[in-house]
């Protein structure tokens, strides 16, 4: 595959990748003012992109960024982008798409003739092992989820729910989880009352007594695994699951623990600030709702993962959500 | 002058301003995880640049963005993209520098080969006048600072010290401020505390029985406008400044007030909410900070201002600070 | 009807309505220290008058106002009060009941011969239409809910469930509301949670995926009316419905909205802060609570309420949650 | 003195105090929408009725309450109804003027004939010595600050700095502090930071080490006396003087204490929760202020409110700011 | 029964209880750095060991002491521990035993080579009556809980669920309620965010139409009579029962409340700050619990506390929860 | 030096340190209930003995612990037992005084006739070294102080100013910098409202500008090292100091900071969550504090900690506050 070679929609037309690029006077860039959100296919099919559009178009619509495309042609646009780089994806590639949508130019600078004019829709496509090839062991050894001092937003002064580029905390979740000791170290965020967030990037979830909880839906992103899991994997393995304010003691009290992501679905964490939940092992229900994922997908997303690892790891050497 | 022939610094070289892009992979349009500054000329000398190179540092120190330029070679780096630019500015024009660096790109795009690694340091320059030529009548008429139902996010949760691009919640701040009734409308941001934090771009002060009196040092960016009035600027005028927690009682019941910003230095505000400061007129402790500060610099700001919103209005019709 | 008629009960005594007064030195004027009610009829019969009654009488054991009346002496002189004025009443017309229970004189103008000892129990009777004549358009148009920089009082701090007078914070509610842009705007207000509270004099529903959702009963007076709709109406048309914490991010995203409120049961909520809640319109849930409650009490709540509108919109021109 | 010969000003006119009530559809005891001002003389010199009155103003500004009325006005009609009630007072009499200012009726009661349309103005005249006949005996004892469960509303939700009387919480701490054990309580209320803010109806100070501190004029009502105390007395007397947040840890370990109000002036508190302060005495540098203040207005003002004790207490059994 | 006879488990030892004493190097007496658990028996059977044994190992676990000890080898050492004591308790006694576990001397000090080295694990077990001896009269008169001004630490400052020593705001808050009027006071502490959290030393529960009501689990400690409760007693009485959330507004409202503590299991609470609960009498429900746990246990609860409290009470005065 | 000699004052008597215990029944041992000092010599001499018994009353007073002995008795106590000792101490040993006061034993447990009754009282006596003989390189290195995730607890909860042992808060601290990467890492704790507080048993100060500041005295324990420094050595050095809140930007941005505490006197900070402070050296100002302490107290403090270090530092091999 060749870098040169992807094309990224951008406002209308494609263009190679290497020039999908956005202006200094863009909003995005003075004010993380972009909506975003990125996909994921299994076997080539694209999962769940009806629900990541209409997150994104609600994003807009509280942001008041008005653009010319309907949800419709926006799928279409996606669908069209992933058919255009095909040819460039590995059979065992998967496609992961990155929908941007930037306010555009601030208006001090739209008379600036040689730039593009209104918001900025950007449609990339890039292999998914990008993202994932450094996890593989993840899935054997389990996360050691380190609560940062780093807390989360509140909502209502920064609605997370809204999927958007202003979200420098994450970055510095990051740096403090690498500054701890521990191993598979991944941040995750307590909101300002206390109760556990999300992990930067991620949902969480507790098993206790079979049942399954994961934070109310306020100062985290509703992410669309997660409402996978709630509204469609849980039930139909008849795993009880509720949404609940859950704090670190009951993280440590837990039985399993695991996060969700649409790149990997879900990885256990099996370590809460270097400390064993439950055994210390990837559990039961986890494994459960992990097959369970990769049957309905018809992808075993683990050994999918671990090949990629195995083989592209090398390029890949650092967890995207990681800091250096 | 001719957009298509200002350069912009980027990364070493200098290129036409409208290839003057980020990649969608880089960090800044992944996080708003980008610091900047933005400075201005008198008579086409820059002014306070150290101060701001000073400041633009300690936030790359804080965000752990490594670069390998010194302050020095900033500020020559800064120079030098003036004077290349230099030929494309009117008479009557100052130079309005943005600095801007990322961290680059994300760790999981560091492998395509045709994007630039590392950090992205860049520098552009253009004319001052496209930042506030609409705000020429603010002069006479005064800002109606219009109190938001948007706060700003307190600092130990993303410090507004660290000049980022991580702060979609000033755009709220603008839609809300659009979205009241009102002239001359400025959003005037409360923190969680509700205490008076800070304009959106901009340092507020009211002035009450000869004192002048600015919101501490805590959830706000620490201008260098502010920092110049207080330093130097009061003291020599012999005008008693303190920095103090203020509440909007305390803007109600002022003599006059003003806010402070780079561009314009410092405009007045004469409402608060629709009702009249002090008499609602343009108060004269304001007008002797203007005067001196235009005396200081050598240039009349207030007329320079005028000029360019009576020559150049119909080029930019909406302040940045804004939303359309 | 003649406005100089009408009686009010005042500690026992039938008096003129113009002569219905509070002394200036009764605790109600002096600290808000009032526990009170409004009730309304429907086809003259009195709703949930019992109801009321109870929840006066917890705000009076909590504020240690201590009253020589039962709750059966507090309902039959109610019922006496809107007898005495029945006559007066058109037959198109519906009672609003006040009642009013002040602690009475501070202790220190007790001494003053000429005036009244002990709590001030007042129970005045007017028409209904004089609250609701202005509300006729709301029921077609459905109200824009705009959400105000001013919170409500934590519980803590002030609880709204004893429905009391100390409430200023209302009128600022509403004051801001009225300097907004839009039409048929209504003050939301948030707890200091973050959370959607209440409007000014209403409780707060939204409708999504089918299931009815309502703030918990913290921040929030808990509405007779609400209660309805929460025990009775909702089992009846067996619609799901909860309290939970609601976020503005749930009200953008709902499908439909309405505001609950003694005089005119319940009112649409097609916009939030000028955006459509659901396509805009008055949606098909909310017009079926209000046809079930139109059908139980044997009035239609609407035409009714166009009918005052129609013919007696003259005579008050503003909504009493208005600010004029 | 005959109570029924008072005259109370009522919009413009001169009625009996026992007539002078306000109608129960007014905005006042509707909202507790009313801004007020309690003042008294000195030898029957008004004192800082000017101050009183600006702060008047002040409230009803950020309220939005319009008078016909400029402050002027106002201070002549206070003159003259304190000139019309002079022969009722006794020669050892001071006046306490009491002036309310309610918006009025609210919009939808407007149309009744028979009531005064548009805000109300009272200017209200008794013997201070109501208020204070029965505090003698704290100038020798000192008051017992206890600290309630209670705490104050934050400014940013209601300013107690507009002197309003939506402040049932004021009772609800009186009623608490009527609940501690210990003789001579006060309520003294904390804000929601856990400074302590003020008395029920007093400012707070204490003195340690020959300085005096008060609270910061943030959650408090910036009394009229406590201006007086900061801007002349501290000064004339030499005595340092500073506003700062303090804590009840201050308070213990404090040297002095006192509350400052308009009727007493200055009292000592030589408790907190029945804890010494200091040695438990009345100290030097309170009485040093009562003892400049009793010169500067050629009034003994402990031996006054003595006076009145002896020989009025039996009229006052118990303080204003007590809870039966 | 002889004091001085009494055995007390130290470090694997049995040492008189006189002898049981920890250094004043030892953490617990620098940091309130202990873990505990407190038990009683029913019929000398010891009721839900285990339970209190796995809340101790969890503690442990999130403070990092590490012990040489399994939750089996615990679980022996205190039925050993009440075996070798069994001969000193009369046959109408009740064992109770506490466990400890400090992390042990603080590591400066640990070169003293007379002292222990280690955490200390100690397990003492003295008659229960000594604890409820004095509370007798509260199962007929019922408790007046008081709402003190001291609130809880929030969860996340420090956990409450870690049943630890470094609780001084429990003592706080016992002063403090000893300090308010009332008879059978017992303090109430809310948290933070105004919710009933717990009384000291014991869980709080409101019934209210026939529903069970308790706070969530968050800032109280999760108590082990209050598991059984939920998870036992009530599902057997077919009595509903949840976890939420609850208000001083709810206890006034409540038609009966209770709390719950191992040594004395339920008590009837029938005021709130002096005013009844319900008719504050007794109430039914909190009847058939008790009877139920009675049954259960097959010890009558309230007879056998009624007999400790005339045969012994002399001996004790003062509940343990009670500030003298 | 052998560590049975020891004497400990206890109540009144003096026994053998390895006898200085407490009972498991008392008071301290249950809620952290005990007031402590630890204070120590220079040459021999006690250092600021009087403050630190000054504050220690002032904490009993509070805690409403009541002694039978004067501020003076238990100065003469504290000379009497570090005579008692003084011969068991090298020639360059300095004592360290430890005074404990607890409440004594719970009142159930106050009829065990073996047990001491009344408050325990207890002056321990240790060389110094033992605290500080692993700080030597500290002088040289500097300290990294590491922001935990772990806040303090508001004063309005748990007072800090009352020295006391409920504080496993600390351990959590202390726990959690010993988790993260870096070397000489000390916690530095923020408080709720994210401003830094203080180091584990530590004060903290930056300089900048020639400028020292330290935190407001509100939650954090207000140092006799920290006053020394304050009120004497600053104004002696002509050194400007200011009490100011001060955030983790302002530390970032120091020039130089520090730690005072009674054992080290003062240590310098080099670095903040492993980034430089200024240039990452020990800076002058700190070292010139050093040095005039030093020369008041005669005693290298530097020198003196680096002997030890060098001699006893195998005794001692981690520092009391970090965690094992």
């Amino acid at each position: 595959m060749s870098d040169e070679n992807r094309k990224v929609f951008f406002n209308g037309k494609f263009i190679p990748e290497y020039d999908a690029k956005v202006s200094i006077y863009d909003s995005s860039l003075m004010f993380g003012d972009m909506v975003f959100e990125m996909t994921r296919s299994f076997n080539k099919e694209h999962f769940k992109l009806k629900e990541h559009i209409d997150r994104l178009f609600t994003g807009l619509k509280i942001l008041r960024i008005k653009i010319d495309m309907t949800k419709k042609e926006m799928f279409d646009a996606c669908i069209k982008t992933s058919e255009i780089n095909a040819h460039l994806f590995d059979d065992t590639d998967e496609h992961r798409l990155m929908i941007d949508v930037s306010r555009g130019l601030l208006s001090i600078y739209q008379n600036i003739e040689t730039l593009h004019k209104g918001p900025n829709i950007i449609i990339a496509d890039f292999p998914l092992k990008w993202t994932v090839a450094g996890m593989g062991q993840l899935f054997d050894e389990g996360i050691n989820a380190v609560i940062t001092q780093q807390r989360v937003i509140p909502a209502d002064l920064m609605d997370p729910k809204i999927k958007n580029r202003s979200r420098l905390f994450y970055l510095m979740a990051n740096i403090q989880a690498s500054e701890m000791v521990g191993k598979n170290n991944w941040a995750l965020m307590l909101d300002t009352d206390g109760f556990v967030a999300e992990g930067t990037g991620t949902n969480f979830f507790i098993i206790k007594d079979g049942k399954i909880i994961s934070p109310e839906g306020r100062n985290i992103l509703r992410g669309v695994s997660r409402q996978y899991i709630i509204d469609q994997l849980c039930p139909k393995l008849k795993i009880p699951i509720i949404e609940k304010n859950i704090e670190p003691y009951d993280v440590y009290n837990a039985d399993e623990a695991f996060m969700s992501g649409t790149p990997f679905c879900v990885l256990p964490v099996t370590k809460i600030n270097n400390l064993n939940i439950g055994d210390g092992k990837v559990g039961p229900i986890y494994s459960e709702l992990l097959e369970s994922w990769s049957k309905e997908t018809k992808v075993d997303i683990k050994k999918q993962i671990k090949f990629w690892n195995k083989n592209f790891g090398n390029r890949v050497e650092i967890s995207p959500y990681k800091f250096k």
